[in-house]
């Protein structure tokens, strides 16, 4: 880890110990209420599958097992195959008390927008007052203390912050600005970051509380490699039922191009225990 | 597997051998052009991974690693963590010729609509013409000979179909209904193979040829058990660049409730070689 090294890449680094394990440590000061970011617990894990295979992440999918608290981890990664474009890895991120997340991925280096091939896209970066007039803001008050916010600034447009002050929008949509308090360049491990440091769409619905809604499952496809600057996201879901729903995210660069799609499987959010 | 067993329960049969081995076999004719369709694969290796947890899927993903050709394989289930309600498993599935499938899942009883907490759903299913009036549809026969439209029945919206007979409809689009051809019932496991039942939406776009796309992920949300009856689907697809697009799936019953919620990765379609 050479001294320029930025926050994200400090607080993400691995070290191989042999045989596929490698050792790393969950950062003091990527939680919210205590519990790391699920994203950012992601890139840790795929820092060490991309160590492995030699190349970034293109499709990547966790599933937690438990909250990551601050200290030492371990993350056992496998080859499933790796050939000459793609590598299929597998991973499972262990703590001193048990397993956390565990990983399945197809790495490959990324798109850089000049392959041939038709470009269709029926879609747009969500439409945003400037990062000076969206609302800086971290977790809502209500979760807890967290040191995420600090290191992951998310500007919310002003029509979606309500829920952090009792006013939900209605609407299970979340926009705004995202990049590092740092302003280190995003790539295909902080985009894991990005599509996880919103609040929980629902938290935009006056029918549910404002506290812990635990994720299942996260998959994320990095579309292309982000041109420099300051990201626009937007999450949303359709389907809030049983007790469940799904949030859709995009990630747009500064050029317009759509660079990461992320979707999650969550439990709605269920009062905190007083 | 009892004598009334349908026809995809015999075909998706797996025999635990111990240590969370499994055997199997791609069975004839579930295949296009000669490899097994990637969601009855799907559905085979979830059979291990749901007798190894004794529930069946909630979020199953798959990554794509070889074509799958008819004739026996192995299933190695790894139990990640098993709680009282989530389990998360993970497996590979190899034939004779290498591995063909690795795949994790968080497995879970389904949601059967009596769960507490409000439903909110902003989407409705596709609005399609009666069954005998779409399409029924094998893939196209540009793509060779195959099984798997024999057993699972795709009748594409009339709008959508145009791709057979080399009038693509514009929209990456594909509308319809879905049963198995003997009429069983579709539960989880069916559910996987109703999401890669359609022909991928890149057909009806006239950039591209009708040949094979093929798929690098594949993950499926199971929402809801099915009501009887057969099944309205959607495909569509937002962002085709860089030599790749998404493809989401919804997968409605006959009660009008969203069951199966689907999205993979997949490369465009390619001329076939001469």
């Amino acid at each position: 880890m050479c001294e320029s090294a930025s926050e994200f890449e400090r607080a993400s680094a691995v070290t191989p110990r042999g045989d596929g394990v490698y050792d790393a440590a969950i950062a003091p000061g990527w939680d919210i209420a205590g519990n790391a970011n699920g994203g950012y617990l992601m890139a840790v894990a795929a820092r060490a599958m991309g160590d492995a295979v030699g190349r970034p992440p293109l499709s990547l999918t966790a599933h937690f097992l438990s909250p990551g608290k601050v200290g030492p981890i371990e993350i056992d990664t496998e080859v499933v195959r790796a050939g000459r474009r793609m590598a299929v890895v597998r991973a499972t991120v262990r703590s001193e008390s048990g397993p956390v997340m565990s990983l399945l991925g197809t790495f490959a280096d990324q798109p850089d927008g000049a392959s041939s091939g038709p470009n269709l896209v029926d879609g747009a970066p969500p439409d945003l007052p400037s990062i000076d007039e969206c609302v800086s803001a971290g977790p809502p008050a209500a979760a807890g203390p967290s040191g995420f916010g600090d290191r992951m600034f998310s500007s919310y447009h002003p029509d979606d912050v309500g829920f952090r002050t009792g006013e939900p929008s209605g609407t299970a949509l979340m926009r705004g600005w995202c990049r590092f308090a740092d302003d280190a360049p995003i790539d295909a491990y902080g985009l894991l970051v990005v599509v996880d440091a919103f609040a929980p769409v629902c938290f935009n619905r006056p029918e549910f509380p404002v506290s812990w809604a635990p994720t299942l499952e996260l998959t994320v496809h990095i579309r292309e490699r982000p041109a420099p600057g300051p990201l626009r996201v937007a999450f949303s879901s359709r389907f809030i039922q049983d007790g469940m729903f799904e949030e859709d995210g995009e990630v747009w660069d500064s050029r317009g191009v759509l660079v990461a799609q992320s979707r999650q499987l969550a439990l709605i959010p269920k009062p905190m225990p007083a």
